[in-house]
């Protein structure tokens, strides 16, 4: 298991989570009627420091589309960067879900967005019935590349889109990721967003993800919307008890740093061939074609990035002695 | 825990589910890549003797409404009972799945559907373009009112079905306790469909049903579909794992007989007040205001089925001494 | 021509319009920014003695389906009548325009729905996320056979609904021949509405109707529904000037009288044959298969209604030596 | 009137077109059914040397969207260009109409694709579920630059999308000036169509688009789409006669062959300051702010293009004198 660096997706499952599920085994109340789902608004407010509305769902993909679903009408837009996963691998989820609603694409360094590079899409609109209207902004956090956006450059962010009435979502699948480099706090790691898409399965869940929303009205009609895309499982108490476990003694941050810091192992031994930043638990790596087969033929498995790159992943359960392996491999290159 | 006869839906999980999905922790490939996805086709093949295509997905309502999206256009109509659960408990899915295709409504005794039922929808409707045509048919085995559709009625249907070339859909929730109740093979159960929601959660899964094809190409599109709709797990293994720990020993066909006993049980002490045939684990009694009180009074917890009669659920795991003190109860109101 | 009482979907057009067409011929500004289509605000309001704002489309299917996609989300429903043509004649538009949300159907004496009838459909539905909850109620002034509401009748309805915060949409297909009928204003036939269709192709015109909406904000969005339709035609002003035209010396009113007037002297000889009322420019005749033949063998053209009845529909154009002939004929039978 | 150079969207309608829509007035069968409607498919066959099914739409948006639907499943996708009226001008048509299905953006001078354009787009996706496949590609005949595809083009394009498997639209809302320019039958300059939509409304037409499938089973469900669209009027001859007028006598190309060749004059003037090729009615002219305040000046209309050029617009009734007097103003700048 060690030597896998394809993806932290498939991860194992933290031994608190399991604990959590099983002692959610006796009977409960289908649905999110729950004990424990009916615990997540308050628990999501405390480590915000205010009022939250979440949302257990399986997938991230749901949660991001439920998420702009509730702040996107059909007939509108969404700015995301041209690598976001809402446009690049979720197999149209954003037009299934916000009913044809498009995706406005922006360019930006390291898959990240920037108040201008939102304006270079946004600014050209007409306000005319022919084109499309933004809606809402989508950032990801960390970014597709494994960047993490300061809270400055959130509050940025967030200044643009208050100005053009926008919404702001941000899709953090790796969000414990990003507060975990950042050493900031949760709110500060969203700094401005209408919802956040709280990513728990990448980082020790098994199959868990919280819609955070930080406006209650939009939480309340998400919830028909869950149900109606079929995303409310019946027993809704294992979701709920898997998020809460990771909640508690902040097991979300230190499966995070436990990632990311095997991440940067990895990373200080290839300074020179690292394509982004690594703030994460990503590292793009230049390499030839020769480069990773020998490291393949070393027992390494992770995934080609282009034809000059591998994308190496690291995950909470990443052995250290693993990545320091990798990184000698690297260094020995 | 065992005076609960609310719903199947929040019954715990079956101990060689847990077994199962934690020797499953180990990294595999992510999405339905791995080793446990990749056996679902050739289980379904053996258990119903053809060759099927199997899907996992968390719910029942994703199975019914990621089928039905597999065989009617969005300009198209489902004929399903007036009861069924996809008309009245799933918050509008089937519109949302199927880009607002419509429901027809039917008849039938117990939320059972026949070819006359059927053709009293179908055959009234103009082959014009002003009316929505229909597609499909959707039967529930067992029905609503937990009553099981025999071979050779399915077998009416079917024909009925082929010969208006429409396509066959059956809502399977409850299919365990269909088998368990008919004695049948599960392709006698489920004759004639060409899709097949095959429902694991409420008899001891967590949270994984089967969506069998019968037809590999609506399988083939669906696996797309799936992903658009946030259902493809990016640990699917574990929903594979419970899956086939079911199938294993036939673990799934035990549990519906131990809640089917447990409903004849109850049943059998009232004879006079049932409202349905109890076929499988549900079973729906005609009592008073006062005299569901009482029950209640002593501890047992269900749900009121309109003014006069009240729905009592049982599951796999329903301890017999429990149905066994319903059953005195009951007879001694 | 004159022998044909098969629809009113087919009469000519009024001079009046074809006049006002022609003069629109000079090229303006396209789609509805020429001075035509800049008109209809103000003269809608103040037809109604209210603020308006007014859309032109080109059929009455979408002219409703727009009005109620601007009042019902995704995820909402709609009570109609079980005969609403919404229902039965727009091959599943509601669900297309409104991606899915539903139609709740309503029962009701000459398709006509009462507050009864549809709490009858509203107050059995629970508040929870399993079902699609009621957002609007459409109702058909005249309804479908032909009857108008009374704007007593319309005010308990208009009662009811502000009661449950739903919204209010008239399909007015033909509201003309109700204002006829009822002999009061347009304000009092629309009573309570948010938002009308009223209709101007089965009056005289060619291909216009209006989507007049009370509340500004509802027509804002929906202008961008009407272009993302493919329903903001580029010569707009061909469609504002036909509108136009049968507002202009109450041609809209004369045509409606001409209509009804036709109707109520075939009616007046057949009496006791009558299905419904008749209020506006349709009978609905009880008649034998035979007696309709003998009626088609003297040249009258006119659908079956099902096995024992004919539908007869005059229209603006109907001679009236054609209406008192058929009259003749209905009373020889 | 003559000085207008906006758009071919606001032109007046065309004498033979009136008449023959005059000539409709007595009351046909509604809808479809008409006498005129029922011509259609043996006018376009003719036309077109092959089996043509064909369908009016009031605008051009209604025929691409609807030709795209046929051909494009919700989970789909379709190349166009970056510029193509699709994507850029239809307020989202494209997904409200697809259910969802993505555009997928190709480059291309003069906004005409290639089959090298068009495989960059296609050619990256991986065969897997988390990436939208393509399934169509949209050509506009002619381009939003005015520039059409030569037969060869067309023949190269065709020979990819058929390797691929993928079906091919053409957008043909200037399709006459296409071919009156190539000078080739309408066959070859619609090479490979599965879908064509015949664009009549900016030649002369007032409110009818012909959507011309060479696969009969796509027109047939589009039949159904339509209706669900809110397209199909009710007094459908008005626009059936609007399309035979203009392919009777070939007005459809005199009409373009006019439009084309005020253009021409006036690109003869401009040569040096052309951006593209002028092939059919539209002229792009780098101008300065000052040169174009210059000719609007001298009381010519038209649109900018950015900040420094001029769309210049001609139609079949642009005045020749009128084209004539521009080429002499732009000379003269």
């Amino acid at each position: 298991m060690a030597m896998k660096f394809l993806s932290d997706n498939a991860a194992s499952v933290h031994p608190a989570v399991w604990k959590a599920m099983m002692a959610a085994d006796a009977a409960d109340a289908p649905y999110d009627n729950d004990a424990l789902s009916r615990e997540l608004d308050a628990r999501f407010s405390a480590l915000f420091g205010r009022d939250c509305a979440a949302l257990w769902v399986a997938t991230g993909t749901a949660a991001n589309c439920l998420a702009l679903s509730a702040m996107v009408p059909p007939h509108g837009g969404t700015v995301c960067h041209r690598e976001a996963h809402i446009e690049v691998d979720e197999c149209g989820a954003p037009g299934f879900y916000m009913h044809g609603a498009k995706l406005m694409l922006a360019e930006g360094e390291s898959a990240k967005l920037t108040p201008e590079a939102i304006a270079a899409v946004v600014e050209p609109i007409r306000d005319d019935v022919h084109q499309v209207q933004p809606h809402a902004v989508s950032v990801t956090q960390v970014s597709e590349y494994g960047c993490a956006y300061r809270p400055g450059e959130l509050s940025a962010i967030a200044d643009y889109v208050r100005g053009r009435r926008l919404a702001l979502h941000i899709d953090g699948a790796r969000f414990a990721n990003a507060v975990a480099f950042l050493g900031c706090s949760p709110a500060e790691a969203a700094l401005g967003a209408d919802a956040l898409s709280f990513g728990f399965v990448k980082n020790g869940g098994m199959g868990a993800e919280a819609i955070v929303f930080f406006d209650p009205e939009l939480a309340r009609q998400t919830r028909y919307r869950r149900k109606r895309a079929g995303h409310l499982q019946s027993k809704g108490r294992y979701l709920a008890a898997q998020i809460l476990a990771m909640l508690d003694n902040d097991v979300w941050l230190d499966n995070a740093r436990a990632a990311n810091a095997a991440a940067a192992e990895i990373a200080a031994a290839a300074e020179g061939r690292l394509l982004h930043p690594v703030e994460a638990n990503e590292v793009f790596l230049k390499t030839s074609a020769a480069e990773r087969e020998a490291l393949r033929a070393q027992g390494y498995e992770f995934y080609d990035w282009g034809m000059d790159a591998a994308r190496l992943v690291t995950a909470w359960d990443t052995r250290p002695e693993a990545a320091a392996a990798l990184a000698r491999a690297i260094a020995g290159l």
